[in-house]
């Protein structure tokens, strides 16, 4: 168990990227003190301005190949493929549609996923020019969030519930030696200090169904012809429980809706029964209907540590304790991931 | 207490609208019985996706006359002034300026509020061509709602924290003898059975300053040239803690915008330095700042009883369970009120 005297990391936000750091941490340096800092903590999954308990989440390809991409992504899903055996994590056949002819060698995940295949012609569906099959993980956010949230509270980690207003509170919190990870998502707007304006919200409309009949994930590609800017057609069966599949959904930027439109949510579900014939079983039922705000960030997300000068000055916190001592503070930022 | 033979009212959503018509429900009838299904309750008041806790609150003329509403606001206004002994409310000195000058005989709430005058063309600040004062009533949500909540509890109201999707499942939870109150504000939008479109939220960004030197409610007319289209500025002091004065705002429409606008904030803080001078105290200290979104609609509120047949047919509930019996269903919409 970590001493008083020893370095105090205070993480900002309890979402997948606050949760999983504070996992990372704890592993690594168990002399460290932790103390995660959070509006909503992950007891509550309801909380709608709280985005990681509706992802899909499966690890699924996004943009095209860069350097340090490939390596974050390579990471991500050689980590998930460790955690199949705690169950918290599945292998799930995928298909993936594209709008024109794909090369083989210009596929720059096709050596990172498991069983990577081009499709044949006659497995391409309808509305597609080509299409890619392998073998990706899928993960439950419902049960991984909690599972975190226990692990750490075994190892010693501290929960605050707080909504925090600027970096000079959580500089209080952690004291003069501490460090603190900003992971704060979309809030890293709002936070006074850092107050990013390159972070902005891709609004995410989907419907959690049961629906045994889908057993792949399935994508038809963005920006096919007749389907409506902003929208996506995918399903993401989850790990558990079985029959349980997301489905989506939208990619709509600068979009803070948090009602759900269900003209969309009628087109998403239209197309999606042309993709998965297998949705069109009999015991197939809604089971709700989500909008999560995917936590994006103009330039990629940001990954980078900042020096503070404490106490914070700052027009909007018009008076700062005079006697407070002035020393430098360590802010590593890490939001943005979209 | 009641007993399980008697009528069962569920209130869904536990906003201001919720838990008073609760209050008053408990009040009239206590041989009802009443349970409260909400996805946020009062316990919570950090939830942003809850818009009351983040209200003023005070009582202010909204919109030209017409006879409902002088009805209603005399009947809210007289509620109010009748609760100061309680503590949850405190009188208010108000002033309000306009555009244009005013007549006195076309002022609907001058017999309405307390110790109305027009004010001396002296007394009017800059930037208005006149204004009135009068006494008003002030009340604090953070107070209020929790107040409402252990009434509640005392009058053995039960509370069930759920995100409910459709009319049908508060239906399920009422039993067949059951009557729905839909106080859902903006949750109305999204409510499967009444998908109400004609709801949008009217975003309000706000500033929580301590600030002694302000004691008196003060407004600059809307629509003021110099002012922003969307914008406000007004301030309203708490009646508790003291001191606490909320400093506005915004009033834009379908905007729901979570993340905090500091180039706002400044706009706000600068127009309110110049209407009230007394908030350039030494003592002024800004608390935080918030965003909220008021649960407007257009054509005005919904107040209004509607059956519904039971099972609910809706095309994004595929399958109603088939040996539920067919019954009429009463619900009473309650929401809009913005």
């Amino acid at each position: 168990m970590p001493g008083e005297t020893s370095l105090h990391v205070v993480v900002l936000g309890s979402g997948v990227i606050g949760l999983t750091t504070a996992h990372v941490l704890s592993t690594r340096y168990p002399e460290c003190r932790i103390t995660i800092v959070a509006r909503d903590l992950p007891d509550d999954l309801s909380s709608q301005a709280w985005s990681s308990p509706w992802a899909g989440a499966d690890w699924s390809p996004m943009g095209e190949y860069e350097e340090l991409r490939y390596k974050r992504e390579a990471k991500t899903f050689n980590k998930l493929w460790d955690m199949i055996p705690t169950g918290l994590v599945r292998t799930l056949p995928s298909r993936i549609c594209y709008t024109q002819e794909v090369d083989s060698d210009k596929i720059w995940y096709k050596d990172l996923v498991r069983d990577f295949r081009i499709l044949p012609k006659k497995e391409v569906p309808s509305g597609a020019a080509s299409g890619v099959a392998f073998t990706t993980v899928s993960l439950n956010p419902g049960l991984y969030l909690p599972w975190l949230k226990s692990e750490l509270d075994t190892r010693g980690v501290t929960f605050i519930k707080k909504k925090v207003y600027s970096i000079g509170e959580v500089a209080e919190i952690a004291g003069p030696k501490g460090v603190v990870i900003n992971a704060t998502g979309l809030g890293a707007r709002s936070l006074i200090g850092v107050q990013d304006k390159a972070v902005y919200p891709i609004r995410g409309q989907t419907i959690l169904a049961y629906a045994p009949g889908v057993q792949e994930f399935l994508s038809y590609p963005l920006g096919l012809a007749s389907v409506p800017t902003g929208q996506a057609t995918y399903m993401i069966p989850r790990p558990s429980p079985p029959g349980h599949v997301l489905i989506g959904g939208t990619f709509q930027e600068d979009n803070w809706d948090l009602s759900i439109d269900f003209d969309i949510a009628k087109a998403i579900w239209s197309r999606c029964l042309e993709l998965a014939p297998g949705l069109n079983d009999k015991e197939t039922k809604i089971l709700g209907h989500n909008v999560g705000l995917r936590p994006a960030r103009r330039g990629g997300a940001r990954i980078e540590a900042e020096w503070f000068k404490m106490p914070l000055k700052s027009e909007f916190l018009p008076s700062p304790d005079p006697l407070e001592k002035e020393h430098d503070f360590l802010v590593i930022h890490a939001y943005g991931f979209g």
